[in-house]
């Protein structure tokens, strides 16, 4: 085979076989394939689209590119979820315990965050003590006797992909629905997942901006998944506004608390829910959705789920007694309160600039080395659809630093205040089983 | 500027500026730009093709890229003939007399062969001693007194488009069509030319093969000229079956010697003819090209054009006494005659698969370092629309080796003969003047 063919082919619009794809994810992993080749082969793919067959090889070869972890020594099915990215998106952390009080393994690899949006390990390092570094064998004890356990992404996994995807950031080729697809996928399959449930984000503060590119995506990755025989399904929910109330990393991890113990924002319960009865039905906790709901519901109310949360940070070195008193998380020197500058109602507010904003407070990373700060970051008193009188309070900014000019010039500029009533958005936008 | 912006930009089909096109072939000359970024560019321009004054802008910046030959001495209108290649083409051999004889300055650059197309350098040196490797001021000098010189490429002409035509024929991204037309006009305005003629083939023997592309090719490099200021036109011309009778070093010369004596075949003398009745109207030496053609008539048969080669190939220390006398030429050692399998009608001939059995005898290059043997080659007997009967000749091959079996097998299925009487092709498909 020669590269300079395959790229011709696809260029041309004609399907790649499952061994050409192959061929083409080994060669780049090796070196073998130079990144002028890849680049010009990722812009054909990016004009021209994959087939289904096509994206399921691409996915299999690049989960295949590097170790694969082996969870066949956990009992019963193992259900991941994944987000494709959002501001203020804490559901990992509420998840798991969901789901995991109900007896399905949540055997769980995370990362840390990077720009705009948080990452798990990163949040859950607010509990003091709490450690991610776990040999494969106390993961997958912790997993057996308790449910439950979330691991620093160690080893080679997908290095195709990882080579692939700087690649892509370079050379204007990061938007292509079929590739985001088998990048996603590749990873969920080389960390073990029997069953995946995708939450596709859409809007200001997620990576796809209008419904039928989400749904597009949201296909596309559910059919890779089924061609490689994995139960995956897909819902599409709201990101035009951060998820809850809180955006940073302990301020974010005292609200998944709360949504454990039932007293969490209404969008952030509902999303959680919907998200753990798909798990349970996925997991074969529940016959459907609906009946998930209802178990969901109640280890909510008996209150199993926090437990597990409790057993959770505990037994990964953490200080669990933070989850009854949440004063023991660190705070901000400094708040900052961001009063309406007129009356009215809010009718958008712009996510991505949220999570921008908590970021120059210090709660993210804008590159890989920076260190964040865990006690920072933005609190809304408002969401779109609220009324607002003239100098309420809309947001409060958590800051270790006195001057954050620059962060409240960006959180009162996402606010777009209008005086008509407006409608507060759907928060599911559709949910795809195939 | 940041490359990943201009490729963003190029692949959403949005018009790059003149200065990013600049940027772009600066940066990509100085390596700054990396091949993985002009790679992934070329395959976008692929998709999205090119306006007119993109593609005149990045003509211009690769003209710049390197050495541009400075012809203000010499007096008159440089007249340049670029032919996009086909097999037994010898045109440039017969125009450079034809047209020197009327008083326009011929100042050509020219190359050696590489494929199953021939280079005219390596044609000319059929004549003992001739010799292309000219200091500039000898160049000039030739030119002014004797109207025609012709030099091998030296210096660093148009680096960007050498490097980025290499990059192109590895990544899939060669059959652009402004990218093609970029290519060829860049070299033309670096080397010097005040007006330009093109020959587009079309064919099976050709890099376009269909109408509509060869015109839109035409079209590209004519706007690309005019864009430039500099008189441009261009001819379509049949590439369905070898120019002439003659594939192969010393047979084109020996071809072409008996074309300026009014002696050759008849689509190789009247496709000249046109050309250089184009380029007398564009070298001011004829008002319109009926005009040139009565010109250029009278050249050959009052004898001055075949002067005028006699005179070109002794300044530059070629043996001319070959011209009347061909028996000079070397010859090859066997002769292997190929015959008509049954009675019939050429149809058709695949013109790159002679081109390519000429190659495999000797006379052509397939890598860089080959080197080639003047004396072989192919002659053809039978040409499209001709009647042959059973065992009848239709081609020789001349060859210094006595095994000739794969060539003869090349050669026999390039012949594509049936019952039906068949018509003669036309030579000149269209004529674009912008």
């Amino acid at each position: 085979m020669r590269m300079v063919d395959i790229i011709a082919k696809k260029r041309d619009g004609r399907e790649l076989s499952d061994d050409e794809i192959r061929w083409f994810v080994n060669g780049y992993s090796n070196e073998e394939i130079p990144d002028y080749q890849a680049s010009a082969f990722a812009m054909a793919l990016y004009f021209q689209g994959m087939t289904q067959k096509e994206a399921a090889s691409l996915t299999f070869a690049m989960a295949e590119s590097g170790d694969q972890l082996d969870l066949s020594e956990i009992e019963g099915t193992k259900v991941d979820k994944h987000s494709t990215g959002g501001v203020g998106d804490k559901t990992t952390l509420i998840l798991g315990p969901l789901v995991a009080a109900l007896g399905i393994p949540v055997a769980k690899m995370s990362g840390r965050g990077l720009g705009h949006t948080g990452g798990t390990i990163d949040k859950l390092e607010s509990f003091k003590g709490f450690r991610t570094e776990l040999k494969q064998d106390e993961f997958i004890k912790l997993v057996n006797e308790n449910k439950i356990a979330l691991a620093g992404q160690s080893g080679n996994l997908t290095p195709a992909d990882k080579k692939l995807y700087a690649l892509r950031d370079v050379t204007a080729t990061v938007d292509s629905i079929p590739l985001i697809a088998s990048s996603v996928m590749s990873k969920k399959i080389a960390a073990g997942a029997d069953a995946i449930v995708l939450d596709v984000k859409m809007g200001s503060g997620a990576f796809m901006e209008n419904l039928e590119d989400a749904k597009a995506l949201a296909q596309a990755m559910v059919k890779i998944g089924h061609s490689l025989n994995r139960k995956t399904m897909a819902v599409i929910s709201n990101m035009d506004q951060p998820l809850g109330r809180h955006v940073g990393n302990a301020l974010e991890v005292k609200e998944a608390i709360e949504t454990l113990k039932g007293q969490g924002p209404d969008d952030l319960h509902e999303l959680s829910v919907e998200l753990a009865a798909h798990m349970a039905a996925a997991g074969g906790k529940a016959s459907n959705e609906k009946e998930g709901r209802k178990l969901i519901e109640e280890v909510i109310s008996n209150g199993k789920a926090i437990e597990k949360m409790k057993l959770f940070i505990e037994k990964q070195g953490g200080d669990a007694t933070a989850v009854d008193n949440p004063d023991l998380f660190c705070t901000a020197a400094f708040k900052k309160e961001i009063k309406a500058p007129k009356p009215g109602y809010v009718q958008s507010m712009h996510a991505a600039q949220i999570g921008r904003a908590a970021m120059v407070l210090g709660a993210g990373r804008a590159t890989k080395d920076d260190i964040i700060d865990h006690a920072v970051g933005i609190e809304l008193h408002k969401k779109i659809g609220d009324e607002v009188k003239k100098d309420e309070l809309i947001a409060t900014l958590h800051s270790n630093q006195p001057d954050t000019e620059q962060a409240e010039e960006m959180v009162k500029n996402a606010f777009s205040l209008v005086k008509a009533k407006t409608e507060k958005p759907l928060l599911i936008y559709e949910t795809i089983y195939n």
